[in-house]
C-alpha cells in the first residue's frame, strides 16, 4: 500500500507507466465512481490477494441509454479518491472520455443474446456499452483477476461471458453483494431514494429471500417462484416492478415449469423514481 | 529458431504454456494458413524484430458469407508448418474452432462504419468475423507486435482500429504486398485460376498503377481517378469489377471532388469465378 495514496493515471500513457514496474499478481477493480461499501469489499479482496490493485473510475457515457440517468450519475473523484487510498489501491485509472474511446473509435463488443434480455431489454445498448468499455479496460489493465459484484447480476454473466469469447487477459471473480442492515443491496443510486422511499426498498431483498425460501423448501415451478415475488412486491405501494426474472444462469433465458436449478433470480422495480435491481442465486436442488 | 521445428499448440491452454516461458519481444503473424510468399515475408520480419514468433494457423468460419467460399479455402496444415519450421517461428498455434470459439460463445467484436463498405459492403459480416478473431488471437497471443499485410488494405485499416480502439496488446505493423513478376499480389485464392485467369489477373496491378501515376501527374479528382482505373480494366474481358473506390485511408469514406491525398485506393475484381482484391495506398500531395 503506498503511503501517500493511489498514483493517479489519466492518460493510458500515463496508466502504462504506473503499471510498469508493478508487482504481479495484479487486481482490477472497474468502478463508475460514487464508491460505497460494495466497492470497498472489492478493492479490500483485490488488496488481500494482489502485490498491485489497479481500480478505474470513469462513468461510461456508452453504457446509458437515458441522457437525464447519466447526468444524475454521482461524481465525486476527491472521495473517491479517499476511499482508494483506505483501501489501500496503488494506482487509479480515471480517464477522461476520449483515453477510454479515442478520436474515431467505433468499436463495439456485443455479448449476444444475453445483453438483450432483462437490463439489456430495459436499457437499449446498455450491455453493449457495458461489453465494449470491459473489453477495453481489460486489455488496458492486463489484469490477472478482476473483481465484480455479484450485485449486478446479469453484467456478471455478461463479463464472464465476454471474457470467456474474447480470451481477455486474467480470471473474472465474482464477489458477495454488500447489503445495508435491512437488506437494501449497496447501489450509488440509493442515496436518490427520499426517506419514505428509501424504507420501502427494503422490498426487493424481501421479495428475493421469500422465493429462496419457496425453493429451499421444494418449490421448483419457475411461474411460481416468479408469483411469489410479485405477491411480496405487490404489498408495497411504492414499488414499480420491471420485470422479475428466474433464469439460466448461464443463458438468461427463462426457465419454464419445473427446474431443480441451478437459478439466477433477479428482479428490476422502480421506487420513488429511482430504479433498483438486485439478484439472488439459487443453487441446484 | 527450434532446431526441430515449431512448438505446435491446439488449445488455450497448451498456447498458454507454450509462450509461459518465452522471451520478449513478442512477434505474432495471424494467418488462415495455404502459406505463401506474402505470408513467409511476414513472418521474416517477426523473425528479424522479435526474440519469440508465434503464427496462427486457423480459417476463421466467420468471416465467409458464403458456405462453398469457406468451403474451397485450401488446407494443408503438413505443408503449412514445413513453411513455418523454415521461416524460423517458435510457437504455431492451430486450434480447432471451439477452442477459439469456447462452447455459447456469442461475443462479436464490430469495427463499425469501416467494417460495412467495400469488401464489408459484398461480404456482409466479413469484417465482423475478422474483427471478433483478431480480437481473441491478440489476446490470446499477448503479442509486441502483430504484423498484417497490407494487401489486404481494408483488413488493415480494421484492425488498427481495432486494436487502438479496444487497447489491444501491442502494436499493429503493416508490411508491403509481396507480388508475383507481373504484378498479381501473392493470395491463396490466385491458385484458384485457370491459366487464362492467370494471365488476365494481373490488370488489377495495372489499374492500380495508372491510378498511380495520374496522381503522381497532378491528377487530384477522385471521380477522374476511379474512372481511370475503370479504363483499364474494361480493357481485360475476363475482368469483372465489383467495385473502384477512391477513400480516405482511415474512415475509408469515398472522397469526392479534388483530394491531394493521402488516399487508400482499391478494387475488388471477379476474373473466372475468382475474387482477388488489392489496392495502393496514394501519399499526399
Amino acid at each position: 500500500m503506498p503511503e501517500d495514496g493511489p498514483v493517479v493515471a489519466r492518460t493510458r500513457e500515463e496508466l502504462r507507466a504506473a503499471l510498469a514496474s508493478t508487482g504481479r499478481p495484479r487486481g482490477f477493480v472497474a468502478t463508475m465512481g460514487a464508491l460505497h461499501e460494495g466497492h470497498v469489499s472489492l478493492l479490500r479482496r483485490a488488496r488481500a490477494e494482489s502485490a498491485t490493485v489497479v481500480a478505474s473510475i470513469f462513468v461510461n457515457p456508452r453504457q446509458f441509454d437515458r441522457a437525464d440517468d447519466l447526468a444524475a450519475y454521482p461524481r465525486d473523484l476527491g472521495s473517491d479518491l479517499d476511499v482508494c487510498a483506505a483501501a489501500g489501491v496503488d494506482v487509479v485509472f480515471a480517464p477522461a472520455g476520449e483515453e477510454v474511446y479515442p478520436p474515431g473509435s467505433a468499436t463495439t463488443v456485443d455479448p449476444g443474446p444475453i445483453g438483450r434480455v432483462l437490463e439489456g431489454a430495459s436499457r437499449p445498448g446498455h450491455f453493449v456499452g457495458v461489453a465494449t468499455v470491459v473489453t477495453i479496460l481489460i486489455d488496458l489493465v492486463a489484469p490477472d483477476r478482476s473483481y465484480f459484484g455479484e450485485k449486478d447480476g446479469q453484467q456478471l454473466v455478461v463479463v464472464r461471458r465476454i471474457a470467456r469469447d474474447l480470451a481477455l487477459p486474467g480470471a473474472i471473480v465474482g464477489c458477495p453483494t454488500v447489503r445495508e442492515p435491512d437488506g437494501l443491496a449497496m447501489s450509488s443510486r440509493n442515496e436518490r431514494l427520499a426517506p419514505a422511499d428509501r424504507e420501502a426498498a427494503a422490498v426487493l431483498r424481501r421479495a428475493l429471500l421469500a422465493v429462496r425460501d419457496a425453493h429451499a423448501g421444494g418449490v421448483t415451478d419457475a411461474g411460481r417462484l416468479r408469483t411469489t415475488m410479485l405477491e411480496v412486491l405487490a404489498r408495497e405501494p411504492r414499488a414499480h416492478v420491471d420485470y422479475v426474472s428466474v433464469a439460466d444462469p448461464e443463458t438468461l433465458v427463462e426457465a419454464e415449469g419445473s427446474r431443480a436449478g441451478p437459478l439466477l433470480v433477479s428482479l428490476a422495480v422502480e421506487v420513488g423514481g429511482v430504479r433498483l435491481i438486485d439478484c439472488e442465486a439459487l443453487p441446484a436442488g
